[in-house]
């Protein structure tokens, strides 16, 4: 089968799957009202590997079979194929866009980990996993599965292990184990595009102690799995008029809280259960390849940003002046950061098992550098564009004849310039930044992928201070 | 009659007034399912000055008649006066939801500039500008009426003078000098609240050439008058649940596109028309009050804010971690360098012809140092409320008993807090900062009461640079 | 006597002190060669009180005695007092070369904190310290005395109390209790004019415990007290050449190691003897007032910087360049807000017993605001002026025949410009800022009156977060 | 001969060339008092390729000729030869001090740079620059020749084109032009380590009009040719005292301004003589390469500075403050986000006619990334430090009996670390950061390669608006 097209891949969310939706039940995602347009996004996915434009990026032939697969499955062998990667989520997110698909970046995130560290709990447990994991990864690959992953416990109380939690299920654990399987119960939270995917891979979340034994879980189970309920959030989508939302109408992505009631998980998809030791390293070793994703998806972000300011900078007449030039190039080093740091955590990456894992501290300051700074970047776009990106008028008086005049007469930009696209232009600008949809990327910017404090441990941690002191104490003639 | 009750305000507001909104022509703006809550929030005012709890701050008595005046209404005639001006609009703010009312804020801002500037175009022209500007003043004070201003014209090509516009209506103009009263033609963007007022003051927007004279217009009219037309903006309307919109479902300005088609405006209400060489005196003045008014209103939100960021870190569990604290201070000291060099501005302010300007250099960085970190703070207290910001579940899913359950027993946060209490305090957050509403506050930070380059030039042009150049080659030794 | 002159004062210095300086002892600090700059950098507070223009500030008439004296020793008793106690510290800093004088500001605000928290002291205790310190006082004022403070102790371990140092002496403290006075020892550092001031006051440094008891101690001692031992430190002094370093080689400070060996003082010198529980109380208020003298003396620093970079710019002929602009308008906006927040924090101040004490909020937002951001104004000032700076020729070159002509030839600016107005204008720039003396003000922005972190821990602890969160409540429709 | 010893270096300075210092004129730079450190800390780049541990690095074999020559010399093929460039520059950075060298770092960007520029200029304009550069290459490679770049002119009138100036020597220029040669005049300011290397390549600063024909000039001389004086700079040499001084007693650059009093130029060492087109590229080329330069030699002195940070934190016992780690985290992320984008500009870079080019936009972004936050980077390692930088005792007074014993008891930091350990490691913070020396470090951080303006344009223009502003439209919907 190998790579399937956008219409087999809706067609097969039409599973019976639980998902509810502002306070009802969604029978079918794909044609929904609303979740449809996360649908459609998701679907980018598959209709770029039919493109001839983009076919070569995203899809590979297998050598033996000839068989043509998701380029995704593939994990990378070195810098080159991570560098491929950065370019193939660059590209659908640009074609999504500014809006991350997801539909296999991080499942295969989830994979490439679970092949790493299973193999090490194997050494320690005398487990099976990697067997397992190896033949999950081949069967998702054949069938050009989508993936979800869901990480983030609910976690009640922040201060505490999940043993020591007033409610058990704070964290997703094993509640009963059968010879066949374990049964989970718990709730994940946070969960990108579950409601658009074949399938769910459930990660630990945390470094774990031996008293959280059950709730050292890892499994996948396809996404209409019994005892699954999706309750999608709502927040982001903003409205369907492509005037007002021209990015948000179009693409979209929804978050699940994800709700385990007692699933049952057969062995073959189990890949962790019990070894609490392992649950950190799989938990970070995920981040860490995660990351690299995440900072590969935000420069088209960026780049739409940079786009739109210079545009509305053009329609209204000050593209030349000299704060705007200021504004446009702190966005243009903001964006070249990151975009930059992406590089170089490919080009640093550590070959592991024959896997290319991107560089940890590259890949950390420039998800920090990113979700410290995207707030100043907003503004710097939003004060380019001025306040009519809040006072101007709706589609409505645009269309309505008694008001349509005065609107075309009185907001127009400089000369050649026609007053719908001016209005286009800030309408945009609204979208992405000032709008639910735009405080959906506002908060997207500092919490997916880990929150800033997270960065800041593990960029600490990352850095050799040893070396550091000893360079200064030989430089202060200090001894020892 | 001195102070009018709500009901009074909001029956006044039905007079015929031309208003569009989303493309429909507005029969009552009190009863229309959306604006209405503008007017509502408007009519805070009236009911402030009617609570026993504010009426003292809110009205003032008149000496000579024992009116009860509303305070706005009294020029300051010192510093006490300025703090007591701007506590009246931290005050109202609050009960605002965090939303000014600029009901009658902005027209007094209006009032007192067009008093002093007036004198100065009476002296220098031999009009009779200041005596129509006083019984206007003490007409509007007696009606106890409310006031919008506006000043921004939609301008065009910003490079031009408005003369030399390919549009020459993109400046507001004077289109015929009759006997009795002159004609005006154009548009002002960006005027809040003229839908809820009784009444417009329109004042120019930067300073004029010669050529220009007949741009040079200042004057004030009902909102009813005929062709006046308000185009009324809907941005910043995200829905009316009270559950995700604790506050905007209460609280919120509406801006118009204010058209002035033809619109005659009697002798008496005209208080410049053609003395080019005072338009730029009459904007700047207004400008320096006005921005005390903005300075004056950002701190409750701020407040408001800090509260949300300090409450969800409270239902969290994270109160104590050091970088949630790291952050509330830096919110906290955000917000108290505004509210101190307001009232610093107050202690120096400046008084000419016995009406009390606000210190222009101390008003100018506090906008701007308020502008340039806004999004700094929002950023902070999205960091501080986590993800579920923009992934939790909607209020259809929690009066769902499908999935109320759930939402029970995995989105809880500490123990001793509800869940219904948690959800609220993020949708709170959500509300302020990452919605319709939040994009509108940035924008709003930004760009009201003038751009952050605007408030730079002030601040700039206001330095005596020649003193500190002077001290410099004192210090350095240099001569002459 | 009331107000001595300059020559007194300096006199007065020649009392046997015990002052040791790179490696030797000093005989008399007023003509020594190095430390002779400090003793008539000090002086200048005595020839400020006599200079005609300047008399009315820095002194006062008792109103009864008619006596006339320096006006730092009355207690400010309200808004006004303390807002022209900023003006004297702003005056004679900017006298100063920038260099605040700091003879009697740190002085008086240890006998205003003396005077207020003695009074709880004796109300708790049944001790008599505020009639020593209004003794004390008085005599200070008769005599015209200068003073220094000295508090910060030199701290060894600073995770443990002074009690449980391994060096019982970390922390100044009481070795002998006898009829007529106690005996201390001990080492206080950073104590800030020390060598040039006839008395030094002594307080506690923090909070103790009961065990801490011998520890809580405050008194004065006139410097040439026996076993008084000062270690004056030599950083900042960079050369005598008033053309390579134009104001350090007129100005400094020099702060000294403050050693006590047993000394004694009497009882009427006995201003807190283990009373433990009020030790923090001490050290607290008076870093309040002192922080207000510390942002006080601010600005004409910022005001040299802001005047040398302006007026290099005019020498390079980039003043008009709007890089250059932006970067003033920095530097302004950074001083006035720290000038502005001062005049607020007297606004704002508190009157306590009769002693008005500046806002504790507005005060330590003042000061975070000025050491945080010191060196990127440091940064902007180096930007405009240009490498020259530190690769341009010495003094001897610009004498030396065979190199005069290169220099003055090659090292103009724009027409009109003299070739050695422009070297002296960069050497400003150096001495301010890139050199020894520019580093010590780099450090003195930052840990001068209580390091960064104290005062983001008073920011955070005085705000109402009580306040905000009810509001928070009230917003989001939480009950209780 | 291929390498020279570090003494065949130094004994190659003693040949009689034109240098003054402190207003006189130097004999011999290598005994120089102060001067010597200077020549000893460039000599350490001959001493690490003699290094058993370095030599490998440092030093390349020619395929052909088998002879061992300073890698510097070979051009950049690719990638990997512009990561083992970085490592270099890195390596004898962090060897000498975190002072780069600058021996042939400088001269070999511009050897690579005219390779790369004139084959365009031959093309063009049919002369054999090319093959004089080729031919000077391969003498500096074989002779092991130190190299100095001189480019900055002097400049006069910024605002003016350099034959528009009132003084026409205010660029280097061509005053004569012989059959063999050409004679020029003019100074070059900032040229750094001049004085120590044994020839010095001069280039054009900035592009040029046809007018300005004469200032389009290029080539090389010996430092001791006639008419060539070298006045320098003597900012940065703060003493001589290794316990004060720890790094700047032993490392040091010196800048000159280099005089050209009617040099002869013979015609094999002209590059450029009135081709004034070529100017502009010729100068940007260069300093394209220069910048990779920079960037490579400023995570050295970080990491000093970092190590600095963490030692002293540990001293003091606060090693474990939320606050201080926090401090540490904004440092290591400074320093690696500086050299994770040099690494990127080696992964993107182009290659030119067999030459690699370091990507310009990851090279300008870490450069101005740098420099605008260096300040900051100062500042929290003072902040880490604490006062007793400026504030403590001499070196004297460390030596001196009387009170050796005082400065033991009270300076201590933690139990465990000697006092002595801890004045040094204050001593080396004072001297990296709050000295002559900082002073020299900061200015350099901003203006050397380059100011951050300069770094801003490129980067402005360096970007792909269309692409940019195309995303935007087709987003917004606007066609065309």
């Amino acid at each position: 089968m190998g790579v399937r097209t956008a219409e087999e891949y809706l067609s097969g969310l039409r599973d019976g799957r639980t998902v509810f939706f502002r306070g009802a039940r969604v029978d079918d995602v794909t044609t929904h009202p609303e979740l449809r347009v996360g649908a459609e996004h998701t679907a980018i996915d598959f209709r770029l590997a039919e493109d001839p434009r983009f076919r070569e990026l995203f899809t590979a032939t297998l050598p033996d079979t000839h068989e043509r697969i998701s380029r995704y499955f593939l994990p990378p062998r070195g810098m080159q194929d991570l560098l491929i990667r950065r370019e193939m989520i660059e590209t659908s997110t640009r074609e999504g866009g500014g809006v991350v698909l997801l539909v296999k970046e991080i499942g295969t995130d989830a994979l490439f980990t679970l092949t790493l560290v299973t193999r090490r709990v194997d050494e320690q447990y005398g487990t099976d996993y990697l067997d397992r994991v190896t033949r999950y990864h081949a069967y998702c690959q054949a069938h050009d599965l989508s993936l979800a992953v869901a990480q983030t416990d609910v976690k009640g109380d922040r201060s505490l292990l999940p043993s020591r939690q007033a409610n058990p299920d704070s964290y997703v654990r094993i509640v009963e184990r059968r010879p066949d399987g374990i049964v989970v119960r718990g709730a994940k939270a946070h969960t990108t595009g579950t409601a658009f995917t074949d399938e769910v891979i459930v990660l630990p979340t945390r470094a774990l102690s031996e008293a959280d034994r059950d709730y050292a879980v890892a499994f996948a189970v396809p996404v209409n799995t019994k005892g699954l309920t999706l309750i999608a959030s709502p927040f982001g989508f903003t409205g369907s008029s492509a005037f007002h939302h021209p990015v948000s109408s179009r693409h979209h992505l929804v978050e699940t809280l994800t709700v385990f009631d007692d699933v049952f998980v057969p062995n073959d998809r189990v890949f962790l259960a019990g070894e609490w030791d392992c649950a950190g390293t799989l938990a970070n070793t995920f981040v860490e390849f995660h990351r690299y994703t995440a900072i590969s998806y935000k420069p088209p972000l960026c780049d739409l940003l940079i786009g739109a300011a210079a545009l509305i900078a053009e329609y209204n007449g000050v593209a030349g002046a000299s704060h705007v030039r200021e504004k446009l190039t702190r966005l243009i080093a903001y964006t070249e950061t990151v975009r930059s740091l992406t590089r170089a955590a490919a080009l640093d990456c550590t070959i592991v098992d024959g896997i290319a894992v991107p560089n940890t501290m590259a890949t950390n300051i420039a998800k920090q550098y990113f979700a410290m700074h995207y707030h100043e970047a907003v503004r710097d776009v939003q004060d380019i564009a001025g306040g009519l990106v809040v006072t101007g008028p709706s589609e409505g008086d645009w269309h309505n004849p008694a008001t349509r005049g005065y609107i075309e007469r009185y907001l127009g930009g400089k000369q050649g310039v026609s007053t719908e696209d001016r209005l286009r232009a800030i309408n945009l600008i609204r979208d992405l930044t000032a709008s639910d949809f735009g405080g959906y990327h506002e908060i997207l910017a500092i919490h997916a992928e880990g929150s800033l404090e997270a960065q800041k441990i593990t960029i600490y941690r990352g850095y050799d201070l040893d070396r550091c002191r000893a360079l200064a104490k030989q430089a202060a003639g200090i001894g020892g």
